[in-house]
């Protein structure tokens, strides 16, 4: 029987999704559920909503709040948390090198090193050095015997996945991926969606999420 | 040593004030914190942000949304859940009565009695005729005795309670009471607040809240 799966949406400038990225695998794997990570841009389902920016931008008390609620929830879970230099960071690029094909745990191994930098370490992940650094990390984090010894990293891979995240075929699957997300009713993020289409938001979320799913 | 206290911020239009109304005596008095019951009116709040009426209302996916979600928290609480005949609800005579002065606890049992009628079984709060049974069965469950045998409603202390909550003095009680909760930095509600300052806003949060309270 295949494992119940549970769809992750996220987009990389939202901050509740880098408490969820960090430990959707540990808790899938206990309930028994399989993650599909699902990059999208929230931009346009924001202005859809008729808001220019980040709601934390547009409501300051909003913003002032979540900075302070991520601090304490981060140290509750003992993650670092750091915000990036500028807010909302522009996560166009890491999305759609998050959608490339490479080997199979690409989006999710990928996906957790860009929120591990961004909201770990303060990293800029609008910046192209900064981005192929992270791709170079989890190109090599991906090849076999990387735990027993030093990571490898492949120039020609790396290359070939950063000139694949800027091709008209990646732009064309990330415009269609944000459309589906409009569709399938996703308003913000995190969002987790079973196989029945039955949505929540939010990290608070996952736990009954991951139940939900269990339970289908 | 008095006990450490915890301010509960809500207005009764709120749906996730309700969940939290309903379980926030019993998760006190078990982390030895006290609750000071503070009633307010999010519209002026709204308004200040750029809303006309209820985000949920602004934004209908978020809405739709937070009806089911509510139904599913609810559920798992065994708690009823309805939505008033009108969303939101006109909270303003409520939250008036709520805050005149009568016994010790009125402003936590005559607020779980409006959110138990309002969004357990779907009564409109903004009626007269309601909210007047309302007071009638908060006084009478607070009359010693009571627990033992048939309620009793003193018909004049409902008519000064009725009469208090549209009053001028009660009238700018809650204007300022809303004003305090705006430099307090509330921009939605429920909201918790620890004697240091510090903020937690949601249902979610009330249990790491009690906690913070705790530690001063």
């Amino acid at each position: 029987m295949p494992k119940p799966r549970l769809a992750f949406w996220y987009d990389f400038a939202s901050t509740y999704s880098y408490l969820s990225a960090m430990r959707i695998e540990g808790l899938a794997a206990a309930a028994g559920v399989e993650i599909a990570w699902r990059p999208f841009l929230l931009g346009p389902i924001f202005q859809a909503q008729g808001w220019p920016t980040s709601p934390f931008n547009v409501y300051p008390a909003k913003g002032r709040y979540m900075v302070r609620d991520m601090g304490r929830i981060a140290a509750s879970r003992g993650l670092p948390f750091a915000m990036p230099p500028a807010f909302p960071a522009r996560s166009l690029a890491a999305a759609r090198l998050a959608l490339v094909e490479h080997d199979q745990d690409w989006t999710g191994r990928f996906s957790r090193a860009v929120f591990a930098a961004e909201f770990g370490r303060g990293v800029d992940i609008g910046e192209a050095a900064e981005l192929r650094a992270l791709v170079a990390g989890a190109v090599a984090a991906g090849q076999p015997g990387h735990a027993d010894g030093p990571s490898r990293s492949d120039g020609a891979e790396v290359d070939a996945i950063v000139a694949a995240g800027s091709s008209a075929a990646i732009k064309e699957k990330l415009r269609l991926q944000t459309a589906r997300a409009m569709e399938l009713g996703v308003f913000g993020a995190p969002s987790f969606i079973a196989d029945d289409g039955e949505l929540f938001w939010g990290d608070d979320r996952l736990e009954i999420a991951l139940r939900w799913a269990q339970q289908l």
